[in-house]
This record gives structure tokens, C-alpha cells and sequence, in this order.
């Protein structure tokens, strides 16, 4: 057990709306979680955010901060290290990790924000043990993430994984900005989604509450008809995503996350019943659909435990 | 070089309505190719043609035949060997390769077809060099195959790879036996669909002769309107197919191969067009959509090479 790592780190999960931090204490434990809003920042507006962030958690810790990990909604260019391509964040461009380590002078660990939240899953959560595990990230857009024996499949230049955006519908609605497409998966089932939905549904907000995601999952927790019937035309879409993915990877475990995930069961269940009816039986009937254990904290936590990982690869090397 | 195999074997590759068989003698190359309708045979009478067709190759070899590789439309499962789902042939539940071994006295290796199709290409064909490879092949059904550094991807269980079987339109054509899902891949661009298709348009085929995928293509190689017509529209749909396989995987390649692969540009061209209007940037960029080399020699030739590799492994252990 000497070998495993128990620095102090950072992690930190920059989805398309909040930022989120905590420290990694030694005894494994997420202390001291902040939350910002960084929605409509610029760049240098945003990268400051996150250095700021960082630099509180540290000055609250009790322990040195050996590195900082963050979770970012982007593609990163596995050659050049620099942000490729997002949908949510204005950062294209951006050499982000050596930016990083350049405002907080600590090793730097940088990978999309699902990827790092599978992380988390398959070192100690809903994907322990899965060969071959598929992770869905669902917040104001939907983050994707595979995991082959144990490590993160990127794939040829580190834009693999984009499982938000296969392919439903044909003539579906324009994914959104950063992607081309038309009906894929992020445009039936982000949180953003959630909220057209509910929008054009007539969904009343209380007041002083956005209609957002979150709002719409509460509601439907609280028994609120149009939004449990909105939730479950999401598990079914989500479902139908779910059926692609089993063909394509044969997976022990598909994990849901993200923010829209805390309605759980309202939409994993309508989910469940369209792999029963769709997805190839033999592949279908091993696979597990399953929440993610750490919820919205998987992506913080993960990118925590990439920085130590990579510590460690450090030290070995 | 004392390590390349160069044993003679024999390869086979079982689609849903035709058995093509061929020896790769020492020096390379395929020779004595034949072929069989096998489509309405039932499982002895199936397995029996399997049989004599290699028995017949052998007679014909001038070397020694040391093991035969079958590349089957059929998933197989990795922990029990058997059939474990077919849509196209009657041999699920079979023990293929011990069933084959039994008849034949020499070492068998099987696989699904499509990862066949895929080890040529990636050993000696349009796949070579690549990190990440994705194929998928246009016969009676579409096969898929998944090609990681090298080796194939089978998923958790054997099941993984079946690009056929990503859902292009929720409420699209019953896909099939086999498979319980709608609007799969395979309902748009496979040799079947492209003959219902030509069927619907009142395509006239010539006196004694089927209106299937390989007519379609030739007519539309001849330059008839409607034909074309078809193919273009079959090109689009696996372009669409084509874009999620790039937001997944971020491959290096993507080879197109099968039976219909024949119209080659016809219909790679449009698909190439839907996939620079909808796929991921990033990812999009860097892709190659391409032919198989061996176009549809590739599952005969990759079931022999996969016998040989199998013998190497074998000596080797």
C-alpha cells in the first residue's frame, strides 16, 4: 500500500454553467467544496475564476497542495495540449494546462470533464471492476466517457468519447454551438434540454427560480405531472442512446451522471425499459444501467485523483 | 523475419447468403477462391457445407494445410465459444469452432465476419498503421469492427462492434431478426436495403436475375438514374451512421467494405458529405473514409490470417 499516492490535491469540474472545487484531503475525504457560476465569462475572466478558486482551497487546506486536476467541458487536443473544441466554454485555443501551472506554480492535470468523472466511478464507484464501462454526463450538456480495462479511451488525438453527440434524429433540432450535428443524444437529453422542454410545456418557475434542469428535476421529485412526464421522455431518449452504445461496446456498466442525474430513478427507469426492448439481446441482458455513485461530485472528485495519478506516473518515471 | 507465419491455411467468410473460401498458401497470396449460396440451409446442412467446402481447398492445396480461420455474421461469445446471436444463420447455440475442429482435424479459429474484415485491412490494407480503426461492412447486413492499437475490440462479452446496430431513427423499419431494434444503421445502407429500396422504385431487373444489392450497384455503375439515385441516399444515411462513429471514437480511419462496397465512390462520396456538414470538427478533420483494400476478399483473407496468428500464438505459448 506504499504506492498508493495520498498528496493533498485539487480537483476541479468546469462544466458548461459552474464551476466546481474541493480538496482531495490525504485520508481520501472531498473537504472545503466551493461552487461558482461562470456562465458568460471570458477567457480571461474564466481562467482567473479557476485560479482564484484554486488559490482559496489551498490557503484552506491544512496540508500542502501537491497538484491541482481539473474536469473541463472541451475537448483537448492530445498533440498539442491545447483546448480544441467546446460547446459550452469560450477557451478554444487556450494552452490550458500550461496556463494553469503557470498562475499556481503546481503540476497540472488537465482531461474533459467526463472523462475525469469516470474516473472517479471506475477507481471507486459504479464502475469498480468493469472491463468495459460508458459513462453519460448529463448537465447543460451531455459529457460522454469510456473506460477500457481500467484506463480512458480518448481515442486517435483525444476527441473520442463524445457520446453526447451520436446520432437520434435525422432531422432533429441543431446541436447547439461547437457541434455541427442535428438530433444527437445532448439535444434530447442536457439539462438544457430538460428545460426547452419545460419551457415550451408551460411548466410554471416559482419565483425567483430559473427554469432550468434542476428546477425541472425537482419539481418532477415533488410529484409535478408535466415535469415526471417530461423526465420520462428524457430516460426514453437517453434509452435510445443507451441501446447505440450497448451494440457498439458490449459494456458491463453504462453510468449515468451530471446534474440532471439527482431525478435518478424518473428517467433511468423509462431508460431501462427501452434496452430491454431494443438493444441486442445478448449484450443487453449482461449490462447494468446505473446512477453514478459520487452524483455531481464524480467530476471533481476524478480530476483529483488524475492529479495524483499523475504524481505518481511523475515519481515512477 | 523467422517469427511471420507462413504456414498454408484456409480462410472462410460466412455471410448472410454467401460462403466464400479461399487458401492463403506460404507465399501470400489467396488462391482457389470459391464460393456457395448458403442462404435457406439449415444448421447440419450449413455446417456440412462449411466442411466440404475445406475439405475441397484442401485437395486442391500443394502444401499441407495447417488450421482454417471462419469469420461468421454472428456474434460469438467470448467465455463459452458458442453462437451466441445471429441474424442471418441458423447456428446460434452451435459450438462453432470445437463443431468445425471435430469435422475438419485441424486447429479452427472464428470470429464475427466484420472483425475479420477488419484484421486484413489492418494487418496489410486500407487500415494499416492506423491507432484507431472503424469498419463496417455493406453485405447483406452491415457488420461492424472496432480496432484499438492493433488488435480488435470485442466489448465486455464478444458483443462489442456491432455498428450495424446504432439507431439512426427512432421510429424507423423494424431492423430485423436478430435484432429487436428500429431504424438501425442496417435498416438504411445494407445490400438488403438497398434492393427493398429499388424494389419500392419499380427498378426493373433484368429477365433472370434477382433485384439485390449487387444488381442496385451495378445498374447504378451503368449510370441508371434511379440506381444512383439510391446509392446517394444509402450514402447519406452512412454518413450519418459515420458521424456518431467519430464523436465515439475519434479514429484514424474508417474503411467501408462488403458486398456493396463495389459502388465504392457512388455512395462514399455523399457520405463523406454529410460527415464534413455534421461531425465533430476536431475529430472530423483528421478522419479518412475509405475503401477496403481488399474489398470483399477482406473477410476471407483476415479469417486466414487470424488461423495463422492463432498458430504463432500457439507455438509461441
Amino acid at each position: 500500500v506504499a504506492n498508493v499516492p495520498t498528496e493533498c490535491v485539487i480537483g476541479v469540474d468546469l462544466g458548461g454553467t459552474n464551476l466546481k472545487a474541493a480538496l482531495l484531503a490525504g485520508d481520501g475525504a472531498l473537504r472545503c467544496e466551493t461552487r461558482r457560476v461562470i456562465a458568460g465569462l471570458r477567457t480571461a475572466e474564466l481562467l482567473d475564476a479557476l485560479a482564484d478558486t484554486v488559490c482559496e482551497l489551498r490557503e484552506r487546506a491544512r496540508e500542502p497542495v501537491a497538484a491541482a486536476g481539473f474536469g473541463i467541458a472541451c475537448l483537448i487536443d492530445e498533440r498539442s495540449g491545447l483546448a480544441a473544441s467546446s460547446t459550452h466554454l469560450p477557451i478554444v485555443g487556450v494552452p490550458f494546462a500550461a496556463a494553469m501551472e503557470e498562475r499556481l506554480a503546481v503540476p497540472v492535470r488537465v482531461d474533459n470533464d467526463a472523462n475525469m468523472a469516470l474516473l472517479a466511478e471506475l477507481r471507486a464507484g459504479a464502475a469498480a471492476d468493469a472491463r468495459v464501462a460508458v459513462m453519460l454526463t448529463l448537465g447543460t450538456g451531455v459529457g460522454g466517457a469510456i473506460a477500457l480495462d481500467g484506463e480512458i479511451f480518448r481515442g486517435a488525438r483525444g476527441a473520442g468519447g463524445e457520446l453526447g453527440h451520436i446520432v437520434l434524429d435525422r432531422d432533429g433540432p441543431p446541436c447547439g454551438p461547437g457541434c455541427p450535428g442535428r438530433g444527437c443524444l445532448e439535444s434530447f437529453v442536457s439539462g438544457s434540454a430538460l428545460a426547452r422542454a419545460a419551457a415550451a410545456a408551460g411548466v410554471p418557475a416559482p419565483a425567483g427560480r430559473a427554469l432550468d434542469g434542476a428546477l425541472v428535476s425537482e419539481l418532477a421529485r415533488g410529484g409535478e405531472e408535466v415535469a415526471l412526464a417530461l423526465l420520462r421522455s428524457l430516460g426514453e431518449w437517453l434509452g435510445l442512446g443507451i441501446v447505440s452504445l450497448i451494440n457498439v461496446f458490449d459494456p458491463d456498466v453504462v453510468v449515468v451522471g451530471g446534474g440532471v442525474c439527482e431525478a435518478g430513478e424518473l428517467f433511468l427507469e423509462p431508460a431501462r425499459a427501452v434496452v430491454a426492448e431494443r438493444a441486442g439481446a445478448f449484450a443487453g441482458a449482461h449490462v447494468v444501467i446505473r446512477q453514478a455513485r459520487f452524483g455531481a461530485r464524480a467530476g471533481m472528485l476524478g480530476a483529483a485523483l488524475a492529479a495524483r495519478e499523475a504524481l505518481a506516473g511523475r515519481v515512477a518515471a
